[in-house]
């Protein structure tokens, strides 16, 4: 029988400056012939997700709210943050960006009908519930024999990874560099660089960090704890070549101290001083904000350099859709090898609005990451 | 008989993290067959030579001092500073990177003879000098008539004005925003977007420079002074449409708030929410350094937005060369009227290593710039 209701994370940015969060029961559209009921079984809490969950209000000011729904959380937001929400105020979005689950239920398209009783991966929203519907072409369907809680977390890493590599050939560059090194994320691509021989240069905040990644092979690790920090960048940019970073902090100067190092690298072997820097060409991509605050440039690295906002669905939308799929279809081979993901934590959807545990999640900790199981009470 | 010594000055960054600039006497290299000598007559000090001047020196430290040279002063660097400056330490740079002036000597080829007596403007650096030996084809050769003080900014203010324009079109925008724009620049991009119909968005910091560039003809003045600024600027993005900026600024916060006010007047009819911003590519580049310290950027505005360091010089470079004698030949046609410049002092060489010349041109204020007359004693 195929559900019509389901449980779901709602968030909601009020006049007020504060945020909602809840648990709220909604309708589910009928599937229309090309589409799927995929009962949710497993769905990550990615920091692209507490964008959506809490529109970057100050997580010390988290309560809970039983005015708004049973199992409800309440934020405020600062003037300079309700100025970038003003946009979504009073609309309830539904939160999660992907999740895995099982098809339950399908419309009368051979499509449609050729995924019952698959496991598949899906992405695009509103995944913190029981029930998601959604286009059967959307659903990256695993090998037999992969459970749903493997399926959770196949678009946003694994495709931000592989995204990031042919981001790095578009574009002509031939190395990267990557911080937030030793997350799930980062993992994933080491082994991609490793597998594909690309030179990858890890930015790690911590000595046992730096030894999980040399543990994984990689060959360049620099860690901003150490105090010969900018040396071993620069050392490991200029054996590189790395002129492309993706920076999942955001916040503070590591963005900045980047370039400085590629043109450091870049400058070892010059013959003659350019007065406006090399013309080398360093870009860095954010792609995420795990340090809050703003990023500062300092600007000591010449004229040739770009930083910019990096988004896996802009990503997706601007490649080739024969390029898609195959970065889709290696995610789905690999899934248990190479995008093979971890956890720390396994929560209920309620179990997601309790106070303390948003305080751990919210964290944004490398190496500690939460999973919402929808079926659980 | 041609000239075979120039005084020169020259800057130089030492060891010891202090930065010299000293008026010596050098060599002039004899003019090869497609060069010729030009007599300096004018040089603009723009805010893009203080760079090579002072390399960012801490100006409240410059000092005379007689133990490099008769004229010369000494000006310390922060830590910060040093670390971008050690690719040019030991090396003497000589300073200036346009001017005006009249060919005086000339190679054997028809080019270059072709030139004597000729009023041209020259760039490329070392032109705070008597004299400059040059390729011929790097001379802008100016209509019959024009003075050398004219000729003086013809390249970097000129060009960087029609430069932002190219960089518009290429990039696939239809409009600018540009800061500091009361400068004389400023004021030449005002009579090129007059003239060739671009919405352009002129940000000012004060009302007299609001008022000036209204007189102009400026259809779009936001006043960083106003309360309202904010708001302004978000209107006359939302009438122009215009998604690039070009920023001198370079320091704080205005990049961000640019960036930020482009979200909100993309959003300002947007149907729906969208969790990560607009998709609208939103860029600004930073041109200039007038303000000390990072580039903050408060990420308030999705992730299609992107910021970089924008150079004449690369610019040049990679335009194809037919669009670079366009953009001169322009340039040379209205010099009298589009690309005059004005100045508010003139001095000699020995006059520009003055403190108290260097306090006041070194403030790079809007509406005040220095002209180097080298023929002055």
């Amino acid at each position: 029988m195929t559900p019509t209701q389901t449980l779901q994370l709602h968030s909601t940015v009020h006049e007020d400056s504060t945020v909602t969060l809840a648990l709220v029961e909604v309708d589910l559209p009928a599937p229309g012939a090309d589409d799927v009921v995929v009962r949710m079984e497993a769905a990550p809490i990615n920091p692209s997700d507490l964008g959506v969950m809490f529109a970057r209000a100050d997580m010390s000011t988290v309560v809970s709210d039983a005015s708004v729904a049973t199992h409800a959380v309440r934020a405020t937001l600062s003037p300079e943050v309700m100025q970038g929400a003003t946009g979504r105020i009073g609309l309830a979005i539904p939160a999660g960006n992907e999740g895995g689950g099982v098809v339950v239920a399908a419309g009368t398209s051979d499509a449609a009908q050729a995924l019952l009783g698959k496991v598949v991966g899906i992405r695009g929203g509103a995944m913190y519930a029981q029930y998601r519907c959604i286009a059967a072409q959307d659903c990256l369907v695993l090998p037999e024999g992969t459970a749903p809680v493997d399926a959770a977390s196949c678009f946003v890493n694994p495709l931000t990874a592989l995204g990031m590599v042919e981001t790095m050939r578009m574009e002509g560059h031939t190395g990267l560099v990557h911080t937030a090194a030793a997350s799930n994320l980062g993992q994933m691509l080491q082994k991609i660089c490793t597998a594909d021989g690309i030179p990858l240069v890890n930015i790690v905040r911590k000595p046992e960090q730096a030894d999980l990644m040399r543990g994984l092979g990689a060959a360049h690790v620099c860690d901003t704890s150490q105090p010969a920090f900018m040396e071993d960048l620069t050392t490991a940019l200029a054996e590189t070549g790395a002129t492309l970073g993706f920076d999942a902090t955001g916040g503070g100067a590591l963005t900045s101290h980047i370039l400085a190092a590629m043109e450091s690298a870049a400058n070892r072997d010059a013959k003659t001083f350019s007065r406006y820097g090399s013309t080398v060409h360093k870009q860095v991509y954010v792609y995420g904000s795990l340090e809050d605050g703003p990023t500062l440039l300092h600007r000591t690295y010449g004229m040739s350099w770009g930083v910019g906002g990096w988004l896996l669905t802009n990503f997706l939308r601007d490649i080739p859709p024969a390029t898609a799929d195959r970065l889709k279809n290696r995610v789905a081979t690999e899934i248990k090898t190479t995008f093979a993901s971890h956890y720390t934590k396994v929560v209920s959807l309620s179990g997601a609005l309790n106070p303390d545990e948003i305080a751990q999640y919210s964290k944004r900790a490398t190496g500690q990451k939460y999973l919402i199981d929808p079926t659980r009470a």
